[in-house]
């Protein structure tokens, strides 16, 4: 029977203590990790000053990847806390370039660079960044910079393995992939990372992993949590590996494939230049001309009350983002595409008609829906 | 008619502006100041961190007032941030003493301490701190220093006036008060907190008042919002306006008349010594010989399904807790008195009965209870 | 505040009451009737039930017309209360023809037929009867027939009003246009009808209208109704008039255009074949050669999760049948569409494609749009 | 993965019927009935209809027992349906008095009498019927009267085998024990009902056992179910078996004697003179000189924000009803009872205080407590 509703001072009860020991095992199957992941009450944002904060002292270099606006957000960040930031500079097409940051590190011989931030999946361009690849590139150039990465808008919809690939700290948060709503974020860590915590010097306190690991082992926080998100957590983990998490990561490949094609039928360009720097998440598309795409996305949300997302800073007005992740199924998605599709038309945007069709071409062939089969 | 579930890559849309607009404005009624109100999705502990990096530089010396546990707490919680502290002992059983603070601040002729902390209602012993007594202390000892206060467990259920008793900057949460889960938490300011940020040196971004303050002029916020909370604060303040805030004071000052008359009819102590710093939201008991308090509360948790809150520290096993805050009636109350009673006697402690007999004569008292009437 | 969850063994307050003559008050704009509306704790067919055991005797003789599955339920239920009916044969592919239903009335001179009932919007074919011109011919018949009429899947999507087409008695349920669960049934009724009701001898007292209309004046009911579907009601009456009834109705025959438009492009047939009985709340789709609809539903169930209306009885396996109704709107018939289109490539139903292509040619018309503008 | 919000015309699906099938074996369980349980979409008084118009015939006489209010609805609603009925005269301070059932069917030998109906627990009154000696009254009259029990306020609260003490129809509800809303109830039967609907004469479709018993079988339903009211059935099922049948009667049990040592430690007077028909679910309390029960009701409600039962028809302002059942603990019954005795006080009522102290002293009993561990 329902417990009483009487007031709860203490929520250090037993039946808290399971429910944190479950998601604090069942988030590193989703990071793919041995090791501690950390669960911040907390947004996105501030997983990134968490990464950062526990693993660096002031006035440490680091090296970051300019794969759009996030990736500029998170450099400004760095700054705001009193580190010095280099930018590799990118064309807001690409996910980050290893060889680059490989020549970077090669010679940084002093190892100056304290650490190299990555974007995994950048939520403004649509592009996805080849982790594994950039890890390599630091062991080839023998550097002992950690590898810092932001999965925010990538975790639990893109394949990513924080152990295999060697990542350090791995940023995260619950309102995309995970489908909760925003207000957890995490750092999955590596030994590595939580070496460098020692000796790290910046100033920290709620995100300070050492104290917060010593209450987890336990099941429990240091301070309040986020109690109710932490009940989602609990059930979206369940979810996910009832799906099987391979099997999410196909379905949004071919949610990408079939939004892509029917981006193409329309004549149109996706932002992302690099076929294999597609993102499954969500596919920016570029206007004809570079503008007039927030007179597009209004009039698409006035006529079919939905909201597509907007070009930010260097690409605003020129490019709209359309979104495939989360709880979101074949059907959800040919909606979506139709209305982008009425949308072009309405707001007289040069375009071919048949981007629908494309789409369910792709999705309704058999080989890529295999999955769903296997995971019945 | 509800909008298709589609995914909103973008939360910056016009409906969000008009939610952020109004709980944004609404809040300041509740800490009763015409300055903004910062809104962090984060849990208490990080309104602490807010309040202190935003105000104050590495090394500079906060004088603290030991009122109990989450006193301490935060005393760590500033070391830990690179600030030196210094700690004005208390007993547990009072609210700060404002003549104590007074000596300490005019013996600081170099006015070295940049700023007095002070926890308003103590969760750890149910003792009220005199807020307005202490900023006149600081003033007649005309002491620079800001005065932050934690409202974290009396917001919304204990009178409170950031403006009127010129407090720097005020740390509320979500939890209690506002009858909302964990996970937004403030930090209303003054116009001198204001100017101090901007000679503050402590590193700062998700924190950082600047930014977040001028995107909040136009309802907006600097990164992802705990989007689902804002819904329910704009719920709770409504709510909490309707009842009226004065009668939401008044019935808790109810409820705490009540729960006193309950511990002195069963021949217990209140651990609060101070009349005038009784908690409304809160009552701490101390137990015969000062032991067996988890003993009892395990017991009531087993037999009646409730939990009292822990003896937390110095007080570990000496006290229990009984909250009677949020969203709590005077029949609630009597349950929850009766639980007490009845898991006195099953433990075996030394008491008598009658408490919750004491308590129905308060709170079937007519005088006490034409709060109602007026309300309605 | 909330009130405490004491039990409720009286549901007869003053809260309870201003529902209920709020929701008594409001469903009556739905019929579009100013005469009471009876609202049954009950699916619809216990109101069809409650249609005929109100206003009829044992042996009376019913005139009922087969549109379909439902019409054909609705005389066996009249059947087994000891009625007699008569059937006029359809072809499960128009609403009922006025015109035959004049001639009958005419050649029955002595009266004998007490009821004509038929189904407004018949939902195992997706053909509307035109009950204006049914009244119309009863009318020029000078025949004292009561008509009764089941809108259960029409009622708050497809224009319909009560006083003004002169309807005895409109069956109606909870499920469908309203957007609630199952669980709530009406009967609005006319001065003929409650006058009938005198002298008709059929027992009856769950459904007895006399003692539930002097209850409902005062806002009660003469049993335990079912409370949560009521304030569910209330709300859903709210979100009807904020459209505007008349924008439903459009939107509705808006998206049974852009349905038809799919199946014509598809080379596939509408069982409805009088274009002004059309639904505006579902469309059947005949398949080719009449067979193979259930395995088709099957592989767009399995592959796209979406569940199609099945043929019943004498068109089982031979059509499918599209819903559009309730909380739909533009982008969801295009996904619907877009799992039909899959679905017949899928199963290997001959067809052309572009049915979704003709759809939103349909969808994206400013002219047919233009109620959303209007409505906001 | 949740399934698209498409609109399911058909709800004669696989995940439907696995649904039906649990609930319609659940149910039976809770009768305590190997036999079928008929589940109908409709209030309680539903259920009392289904049971007379399928087990008789018109002018088929049924001795009733006046136990109270509701046992004399049953009546008039027994007489509206054209039966003939015969009450044996109650005091409304017993339940039925098997002795008198018996000596009534043995003067009636040539077997007039059709059906018995009885009211287990008379929710006006409190008083609880002894349906196992009714049964043996009625064999050892030897007449062949079926047995119909209302345990619309039982089920699930007090015991109760319709198998065992060989009851023909029973008929319950949803909204009590079963802590749902209202919107269901239900038949239970034994062979020999089934045996005398074959030849029953009332004319009956929504509630006709026969098709609705060959539809179940496999799961499903003739008519469209209270489809969301049936996912709570079977969350209640398994919560009632999770805690045990016999530790929620043991329950139920324990606060009946809790209030009626209140009652009597009031100085007032428990309406049920029986000691052996006590409620488990509710308990009257008569008002000295029998009035002012109204004026206390509204003084608690307004004052304490507490509805409790009012005295209907020939008690009406004699007798207040304090209900204690569904989902009820031992606090909420503390602060109930703290509500009335606050109430008897304000309004002026004699009485003496101690009430809630010899509750509590009942509750925190370890003997009766024992079920808790028991259960845990």
């Amino acid at each position: 029977m329902r417990a009483i509703d009487m007031p709860t001072i203490d929520h250090r009860g037993p039946t808290f203590q399971d429910l944190g020991k479950r998601v604090l095992a069942g988030i590193r199957t989703i990071f793919k990790t041995k090791n501690p992941v950390l669960i911040y009450p907390a947004s996105g944002t501030g997983a990134w000053e968490a990464a950062l904060v526990n693993t660096l002292s002031p006035g440490d270099l680091c090296l970051m990847y300019e794969t759009g606006h996030f990736a500029t957000l998170w450099k400004k960040l760095a700054e705001r806390l009193g580190l010095r930031t280099e930018f590799i500079e990118g064309d807001w097409r690409h996910g980050a370039d290893a060889k680059a940051i490989g020549e970077r590190l090669q010679a940084d011989t002093n190892h100056e660079i304290k650490a190299v931030c990555v974007v995994h999946n950048e939520t403004s361009t649509g592009c996805v960044s080849p982790i594994k690849a950039v890890r390599e590139a630091i062991g080839a150039a023998g550097h002992p910079a950690l590898l810092l990465v932001d999965t925010i808008s990538s975790l639990a919809s893109i394949d990513y393995r924080h152990d295999e690939w060697g990542v350090d700290v791995t940023v995260g948060g619950s309102q995309k992939g995970l489908m909760l709503p925003p207000g957890l974020s995490f750092n999955a860590v590596s030994d590595k990372a939580l070496k460098a915590q020692e000796s790290a010097k910046l100033p920290r306190s709620y995100w300070a992993w050492d104290e917060m690991l010593a209450a987890n082992e336990n099941g429990f926080f240091t301070y309040t949590p986020a109690t109710n998100l932490l009940y989602g957590l609990d059930a979206a983990i369940e979810m996910l590996h009832a799906e099987g998490l391979e099997n999410v990561f196909a379905r949004h490949q071919r949610h990408g494939a079939a939004t892509r094609a029917a981006v193409e039928a329309w004549g149109l360009e996706v932002l992302c230049a690099e076929p294999t720097h597609h993102s499954g998440s969500l596919t920016a598309v570029l206007m004809p001309d570079r503008k007039g795409a927030d007179a597009l996305r209004k009039i698409i949300l006035d006529r079919f009350d939905m909201s597509l997302g907007a070009g930010l800073s260097k690409v605003a007005d020129q490019i709209f983002r359309i979104g495939h992740l989360g709880d979101f199924n074949d059907l959800t998605l040919v909606g979506t595409l139709g209305g982008v599709e009425m949308g072009l038309k309405a707001a007289g945007v040069a375009h071919k008609s048949g981007g629908v069709d494309a789409a369910m071409a792709v999705l309704g062939d058999t080989e890529t829906a295999s999955y769903r089969q296997a995971a019945e």
